[in-house]
């Protein structure tokens, strides 16, 4: 008989090249170690809940009262849940038609999407419009919407920097486009050289790849750098220059842990720039609840906004968007809340800003901790952790670790993170699953066990050396 | 300057293939409407919460606190929550690794997807695996990753029912593959008939398309037909002498309105058949949260379970699965909320088999009325709706109006209901939205408007005649 349509040998191609290491096998190693009951951190993905950190109460007490509208008219309700989050509640539900269970427009709900635009118009001083603004189902939904729209086949490329979240690398491999990697400058603190870029661009082209588009990644996942605002004015001259949208990918964009160098989003420098520029390249970027503070990985919420597309594109991509019928209208919710939280004067505003600084304050302590941790390691240099939730240190493998890896059949540093994982329970991802440069070993980390840990965690990577 | 990626004449020419009427030029006018104050009925979509249905109200009292589990400590908690929503509430935190925060598996949560399994198994009489069902964001999402696994190009044929939901036109469209007719009888009360599911093949294979998967909407959509056991037989034996993957789209399985034929899975029957067939057939079968009496679409839950699919592809289904992640956590719980409701003795089973029964007992007298409200109208026929949640009326509209139509550049059904719609305010979807033979023209709408307007929407449907 031949092979069925889903037996191994007979599937989409593109779904096999597809390499997501993140979950890869030090991941599936890792779950099967915990099956067996040993004890595993899980510091593969950014998840910040998952180690513990608790969730904000406003933002839960109001979601809990949309998933439970008939408690809004209890006359105990006001025993456990604070008034403004009553008030709150009522206002999400009065903008949703039929509450949590019933879907939304595929975009989102027209009323989060305005809250959601006026936040970036605070943000960047720029007005912002609704109506190009659509909620996700988390942050990467919307990457693939938005790939899938552009990729058009292998001769299509899209520059993303290496090292890379991997996001990017199985999109564009499931889509069937051409990865153009662009390297980040490990000895420059992860900084992109525009330098970097046209020779990546022209090299494409030399191989006869129209590149397309553009990746950032700020602040960068999992290299922890920001782009300073010069940096990406030059790349935004770039995209200009060469014909190519930009995406931004700014999910860490509240993740900062230096005074230096605050975000900046990619959409205020284009509109600082102005014409030509500001009205001529195409931009998305691209947001999430499952960052910042936040840590609402499980929710699944997110959004995109575009700048510079075409109405007959946007409808394009709505249209797309609405075989799926709707993104979830609970993350939904928390969007609007994310960027529209207790004001002051409200019942619940000290308590969110005491929760929400703790968590940053000590995520600021965990990025010094961690990077100084790494660099009193023997053989390993790791810049400091800018902004996002990661560190990606450079190990120095012996010689002799990478001859027992090629022995093992075995890239050296997952060689090195398998090792690390029987001997500490550490599940990291090897450098390998994001890029990097020929002969040059890394793995990436997460910089969210628990603060109280940190000080064991360290001294365990410093055995496996 | 050359047109930038995202261009409208740029990008990826599947993407502007691609349609999907449920949400099209219907709903938009309808949504123009409602924005300039009309008041719109919209029964394009199967979205009951929207048109006045109550959720259940334990699962969301479980999903409430789950959402807001420091509550579960709070000594006033049981002045508002029953003592087993409190429990399970427990139970399902414990399963995930971080509450709704945390992002889970990316299959789903492991202790959810065995309350799956064990749900199928008392359905079916077979064992589940929960190792092969993936939860998912809503049917959909399970439904698209199978046809991106399944289809490779242009070359690759999917079959589907005609009429069909159109998310499997649009899904097939977005991956490039073909798809590829067969057409249910209308005259036999949308019954298949296999005859032309071998004729579609072998037109299809004379045109040098592999036929390799099978769809079959149990209930039906928009048709509301049920399978007998006898027709499952024959497409399951179908599907075996031609070795397709058949998928079966079954989130309809509690929207059943006759007690002639009651749902029967395609699972179940497979089984019953035996070797080799029950041993050969590749079969995945979806499930949803946002359909029965639940209605939770905007929660975007759902599952997918496999059956003799190889681990190497389950393999490969669960690495692009998780590069979106996981599937939202919160309506994983309601997944398992659904498949694992209040037993007889706990404190909430009353209230939620009274109104699980009052729901679906008014769906049923719904479809009863809608039915016989089309078949009352002038040259208007419908075949009962025996399941699912629609109403699919064949307009037999007089050569005046196909005139009139034609003269508008409209096809003669898509006239008809922006017509209705702006004479009654009630959105449809045109039958050319879902396929039909030439020259006869059908629209759907849901039967889901509040029983007490469904009197006065048949008259204004006679009105507009």
């Amino acid at each position: 008989m031949s092979p069925k349509a889903l037996d191994y040998e007979s599937i989409n191609e593109k779904v096999k090249k597809v390499q997501y290491a993140v979950r890869g096998e030090l991941y599936l190693r890792a779950s099967e170690l915990q099956k067996e009951g040993k004890k595993i951190i899980f510091t593969n993905v950014g998840n910040p809940h998952a180690l513990g950190q608790k969730p904000l109460s406003f933002p839960r007490q109001v979601v809990a009262l949309c998933q439970a509208p008939f408690l809004l008219d209890d006359p105990n309700v006001g025993l456990i849940f604070p008034a403004d989050a009553i008030a709150k509640a009522k206002h999400y539900l009065s903008l949703t038609s039929g509450g949590l269970g019933a879907y939304s427009d595929s975009r989102g709900i027209p009323g989060v999407r305005k809250e959601v635009a006026e936040f970036i118009k605070r943000r960047d001083g720029y007005p912002s419009d609704p109506e190009l603004i659509f909620l996700t189902d988390g942050a990467s939904k919307g990457v693939q919407q938005i790939l899938n729209t552009i990729i058009r086949g292998e001769g299509d490329g899209v520059l993303v920097p290496v090292p890379q979240y991997p996001l990017y690398s199985a999109t564009i491999a499931l889509f069937g486009g051409s990865l153009i990697p662009y390297y980040l400058e490990e000895t420059e603190n992860w900084g992109l050289n525009v330098n970097n870029l046209s020779q990546a661009v022209t090299q494409a082209r030399y191989k006869g790849i129209a590149v397309r588009a553009m990746v950032i990644i700020n602040p960068g996942n999992p290299t922890g750098q920001c782009l300073s605002e010069a940096n990406l004015r030059q790349i935004l001259r770039f995209c200009f220059q060469e014909n190519l949208v930009l995406l931004g990918d700014e999910v860490y964009q509240q993740n900062i842990y230096q005074d230096e160098r605050p975000f900046i989003s990619a959409k205020k420098v284009l509109m600082d720039m102005g014409p030509p520029i500001s009205r001529e390249v195409q931009l998305v970027s691209f947001h999430t609840v499952s960052k910042g503070y936040w840590g609402e990985c499980g929710q699944r919420g997110g959004y995109f906004e575009m700048t510079n597309i075409p109405p007959k594109t946007v409808d394009e991509i709505y249209k797309v968007a609405s075989i799926s019928l709707s993104p979830n209208v609970p993350a939904q919710i928390l969007m609007g809340l994310m960027v529209n939280p207790p004001k002051p004067g409200d019942i619940s505003y000290e308590q969110f800003i005491r929760e929400s600084k703790g968590i940053l304050e000590s995520l600021r302590r965990r990025a010094r901790l961690m990077t100084d941790g790494f660099n009193n390691c023997r053989n390993v240099v790791c810049n400091f952790t800018e902004g996002a939730m990661y560190s990606f240190p450079q190990l120095r493998l012996p010689p002799r670790a990478i001859e027992a890896a090629k022995k093992d059949g075995k890239v050296p540093d997952v060689f090195y993170c398998l090792k690390l994982l029987e001997a500490t329970g550490i599940s990291t991802v090897p450098g390998s699953g994001f890029g990097q440069k020929e002969g040059v070993f890394h793995l990436r980390t997460t910089i969210l066990p628990a603060e109280e840990d940190m000080p064991e965690i360290m001294v365990q990577f410093q055995k496996v050396q």
